[in-house]
């Protein structure tokens, strides 16, 4: 008798628990000075978001044979990346937005000066989490450390805001809107990836493939978001649908219509599968990630 | 016939020399996109500052011998931590000021949402250097890089601005007031100390008595500060002067006075000067930088 291969929804729900006991762990207590900017450092990361950057980590790492325990602090930093940025984006001086994942944003639940620090904040434990909790060699934390920090800098996360915010009002074309993502969104998707896989061990080639399925996976995430935020409800995304259009943004809907930004999710997504196609069965959890980022309703 | 050794204002003078030349060329060039963003990266770390976390951290090189090119990096990482933070500091959303190193502040000179990234991307810089630049072994390249995190986040110097910005009117003692600058501003200078000490070897005595010697003179540097924002004018500071009085902010002067102020600050270095005395010749960087603390003009 083999075990079973749990359910895709079931490896789903197992890495995001363990994502939020991590983060949980990770995070200050809110009982410890400053009390009121640790308790908005944990609003702002625990209880919501899809995980969808830590699922990747875990994914990747399922391939390279990483530990559990490794993958937790290196999804982790990604997450509070991610958490951060979300933080410092909804700003008023930024996108000025007052929901995320149906709660009202830090700097509203808060205030603005508490908002900026919660970021710089986030961003400084993410790299602890890799310097200090991913029992991985010295050296190839050293390396996680130098990927983390080009992803979510001004050639990464950071520049990718700032090309966002230089483009209100214009209409670029669709090479043009594909640069901006691949800062913005996918070189901390990529960098999920990576610093999964950089867990484990994994060929030159495999590495390269994985690598291709990233960056293309991170594209199909900003296109599929353009798709919803045109299509979905505001009560379904839990954040302000059609703020995008709104604001005078170009997505993929404004850029290519609605009907062609769905026909090139549909070619990321076999774009990705395809780049996996030689690495067997343990590269499952990537392909469904890829499916689940396509079929995704909020 | 012996080498004389460099005054101390001609090793002062080398090593703001050596630290704007590598800041320099580790920020990228305004040319690289997104180029606006990285202009402002530029303005707001180059030509200016007094480069004390930098001198403190090549003066602690010196005592364990590391090379100038390690210490360059981990100097400049630490720097770019204080620049971002100031960056953070001085919008509208926090202390809200206009002028900075005798020029407009970033968000002045750009706008707050290039502010927010300009400083959110220097910290990212600031944690490349170190995994990347800083030419040591790689397991201390991860000590150096959680060292710098723990420094700047949420129990360093975050934390500090989080319990400043808690304290506006009211009136506290000086051990709550000492509190917040361990955070504020210690955690920071204590840190670019051990940097500098790590790029060498040192043993655990020296090591601890570097230690104390740079959470004195962390504290001195802020009496002193507070001391100058009482008397001297803006135009010397180059940066607002009184602004803490005037943002009703507890300052070593509100709350010990004028004359006991200036008597603490005294107190600190015959401690800090105390805590090296059995150091030699090789910490003649650090006394002097603890005499030019406290005489400093602005």
């Amino acid at each position: 008798m083999t075990d079973a291969v749990p359910s895709f929804a079931d490896w789903v729900a197992a890495v995001q628990t363990r994502t939020e006991t991590a983060l949980d762990r990770f995070l200050p207590a809110a009982a410890v000075a400053p009390s009121r900017l640790h308790d908005a450092m944990r609003y702002a990361v625990l209880g919501g978001g899809k995980r969808v950057r830590p699922l990747l980590c875990h994914a990747a790492g399922a391939l390279s044979g990483a530990s559990s325990a490794a993958l937790d602090a290196a999804a982790c930093a990604v997450e509070l990346i991610h958490a951060y940025s979300l933080v410092h984006d909804d700003m008023p001086c930024m996108d000025d937005d007052v929901l995320r994942r149906g709660k009202p944003t830090v700097h509203v639940q808060y205030d603005d000066a508490t908002a900026l620090l919660v970021g710089d904040s986030l961003q400084s434990l993410a790299f602890l989490l890799l310097s200090e909790h991913c029992d991985v060699a010295a050296d190839t934390r050293v390396r996680m450390v130098s990927q983390l920090a080009i992803a979510s800098g001004s050639r990464g996360m950071a520049g990718g805001q700032a090309i966002d915010l230089a483009s209100v009002g214009i209409a670029l074309g669709v090479a043009e809107l594909e640069f901006m993502h691949i800062h913005k969104t996918g070189a901390l998707i990529r960098c999920a990836v990576r610093l999964g896989a950089a867990c484990g061990q994994l060929d030159v080639d495999a590495q390269a493939r994985l690598d291709h399925y990233a960056g293309t996976v991170g594209l199909l995430f900003q296109v599929v978001d353009d798709v919803l935020d045109c299509e979905a409800s505001t009560e379904a995304l839990g954040k302000t649908a059609g703020k995008d259009a709104a604001a005078n943004k170009p997505t993929y809907v404004s850029t290519l219509g609605l009907a062609r930004a769905r026909e090139r999710a549909r070619e990321l997504h076999a774009e990705a599968i395809d780049s996996l196609s030689p690495l067997g069965d343990e590269a499952r959890r990537l392909r469904e990630l890829a499916d689940f980022v396509l079929t995704r309703k909020h």
